[in-house]
């Protein structure tokens, strides 16, 4: 906390405070590595993030990606079923993994002299996993309890899921990365086989160890490891299907007796963050931090919270951290007794202000204020840094566009937001969604 | 004409007039082979269907269903591009070809004697495509042109392109046969070999032969032409992700300068014919009879369009005759002045109406004399047979699902139109889409 007011203090006084202390090296059978420094405690985290995700699953076996995520648990010729995380947890670490449309990461926080235990683990299940029917058979159930109880059992999730569906017409990130369960039923051991040599692979992998390390002790320990895995020949460009023009916004209601609080959501499709080409997605993540940023002084929440009151909450969120084109979106959800469909028309004349008024002044300088102590605090957290480079690096990012990111979001005008905004923010590539508990126009 | 007014005067009395006199035989290398004997006149149609539609493109490269079929004229080692139909027309025949999301299809209609002639030209084209990269690149812009006329100079089958990308969530069906047009510019000679090569082989081929002809003489010259080409074991069953649960309707508003009159459709999710179980279809067909079929006394037009003058034109529409699950579709053009928002509320009155009072049964019966007449009239056009046999033997349906299909339409109850209806005109599982020359709601 002490570093942090120090940060928040500098902000545009003492900018070069930034530099993160990263390496990065490439083992000969083309693993990435990346080593970020920070000796404050005796941990380390180490990743390491496969740059295959849910987007790159074959059609019909939605939820592959995930499922070998899970399955990745069951041991090798060397580690028996669930011993992985025994071990970890033994050394007094943690450890975890992820799915999502564009990668799979595992990662284990252990102390920093247990680096080359974690290592051998991990990279011995890189090429040596093994599986029985039994595994899939139990796992597969573990699964389906997951999705029913995120997706199925949650109105909100289901309703981004229908909305994700509508969103994309062509583009796989309309599927979901849990999967559809029809799809997740019939998931085989085969599929899970077929799906890891396809795509687990040094050449496929970027390794992110982050804490209190030597660059060059984790490169010898990473060619100890993972150097001798030869790489795949496998390995395919990701050339995912694109989306045609969109014309026509999509407009669904999920009506749900589950449903507590109805809201109205609307996405846009919006452009990601692209190698060397990051200015037009800086501009819509500023344009998401003006129109509805975290806190209550963003446009849509002082408007709708508390100007009119007419919303118990109101935002706007995006990412750009993806290999395709991914979403904008606008949340409000009224307070009680106003519809849903006032409460977007709201929504929608507060966005009309904006585009007519143009950025203000005073709120812009706020938001990147804002902006840089967001990224300040992110630096303060060696876990949450290290996942930036690795989400950043598994969707084709450099570590120079992470490393510029923070001074390109200072460097955009107001003019690149409302450019931004005039391109986003077209109806014809939105959807629309309520999530209520009445079936409306039925 | 005269058989048509026997026909109609037989209907309910002398049913048995049914039996077309069909054929069937299957060739060593797995061909299906059926003959239709129609003697009137010394011609025959030649119909070669391949089990592969643009349903069955690999992702992001939409389209190549269709561009193969325009290739496939191009020529081979011994007849040159465009030679084919230059022969066929030289001997007083035409021919051509189509592509539908489920099959492939080419067919010659020449005198009876020159069938030999035409079986030799379309099996030497089944496995000795030649294609040169001017070809290719020549042909992919008849393929773009094709896509400007009838697509995108179009407004109507835009919001039908759209529609089906909402409607289907995860199945292919989505996807248009002509393609998107980003993918289609990038369509190569490769990609049309490769989908050559994966498909077309005698034993994913089905050869209707419709006329003057015996069904021995028509084996004969089957195994002489098409009996030498080897099967393929590169044909794989056509096995294409399904949908999940649809939650929620999909609405959208296609506005586009150049409509003349504006339009709502709503299309739902509606099960296909199946092999050895079309009943559940063929309720459905009845429901789109009684609800919109042709003619001007189907329950909505009558509504609609005569009681209450509030539409020019109301409709119901229904095929089936598809791999997987396909659409129903009601249409409603309203009279100037109406609104959309009107007309659809009307159309869903008169469905929920219909729904509340159940079938009429006059109406049934005339529905069902109606449908009788269409099957008779359709059997007096052999070419129109052909067609009907290739296309369901095409999508897995038996001869005999065919020639069951006229008594089973007869043999509906209407206790199971309501029941088919009740499950089809599920909003969940729809779209609707207002065509407009206004943008709505901006």
């Amino acid at each position: 906390m002490r570093r942090l007011g120090f940060g928040l203090a500098l902000t545009l006084a003492a900018w070069p405070v930034w530099a993160d202390t990263v390496s990065t090296f490439k083992l000969d059978n083309g693993m990435d590595v990346v080593v970020i420094e920070d000796h404050r405690a005796p941990v380390v985290v180490h990743m390491v993030w496969y740059k295959i995700g849910a987007a790159d699953e074959t059609p019909g076996h939605s939820g592959i990606a995930h499922f070998l995520e899970h399955l990745m648990f069951q041991g090798t010729k060397d580690v028996a079923p669930g011993d992985l995380s025994k071990i970890v947890a033994a050394q007094g670490g943690s450890d975890n993994a992820f799915t999502t449309l564009d990668y799979t990461a595992y990662f284990q926080r252990v102390a920093a002299d247990r680096l080359g235990l974690v290592m051998k683990l991990e990279s011995d299940r890189m090429h040596n996993l093994n599986l029985t029917e039994d595994d899939v058979t139990t796992e597969r159930k573990v699964i389906l309890d997951e999705r029913t109880e995120r997706t199925d059992s949650n109105p909100g999730a289901l309703l981004s899921e229908q909305m994700a569906a509508a969103q994309y017409m062509n583009h796989p990130y309309g599927i979901p990365v849990i999967g559809w369960r029809h799809e997740m039923e019939a998931l085989s051991r085969q599929d899970a086989l077929d799906f890891y040599h396809a795509n687990y692979a040094p050449n496929n992998a970027i390794l992110v160890v982050a804490g209190d390390v030597k660059p060059d002790d984790v490169l010898a320990l990473a060619k100890q490891y993972y150097g001798p895995i030869p790489p795949s020949d496998a390995i395919k460009p990701r050339i995912r299907p694109t989306e045609p023009p969109q014309l026509a916004e999509r407009r669904l209601v999920l009506a749900d007796a589950r449903v507590a609080q109805p809201y109205v959501v609307r996405s846009y499709l919006a452009t990601e963050r692209n190698p060397g080409d990051q200015r037009q997605a800086a501009a819509i993540s500023l344009l998401a931090e003006l129109l509805g940023g975290s806190g209550t002084t963003s446009v849509l929440a002082k408007a709708l919270q508390f100007d009119t009151q007419r919303a118990v909450y109101a935002s706007a969120s995006y990412d750009g951290v993806s290999v395709d084109a991914d979403t904008f979106s606008l949340v409000v959800v009224p307070v009680p007794g106003e519809s849903l469909a006032d409460a977007e028309k709201a929504m929608d004349e507060v966005v009309a202000k904006f585009m007519k008024d143009g950025v203000n002044a005073a709120d812009f300088a706020r938001i990147k204020t804002q902006v840089m102590a967001a990224q300040i605090y992110a630096r303060d957290n060696t876990q949450g840094l290290a996942r930036e480079y690795g989400a950043a690096l598994a969707v084709g990012l450099s570590v120079k566009d992470v490393q510029d990111w923070p001074d390109l979001l200072q460097s955009i005008t107001a003019d690149e937001v409302m450019a931004a905004a005039k391109l986003v923010l077209n109806r014809h590539n939105a959807v629309t969604g309520y999530l209520t508990t009445e079936e409306a126009a039925q």
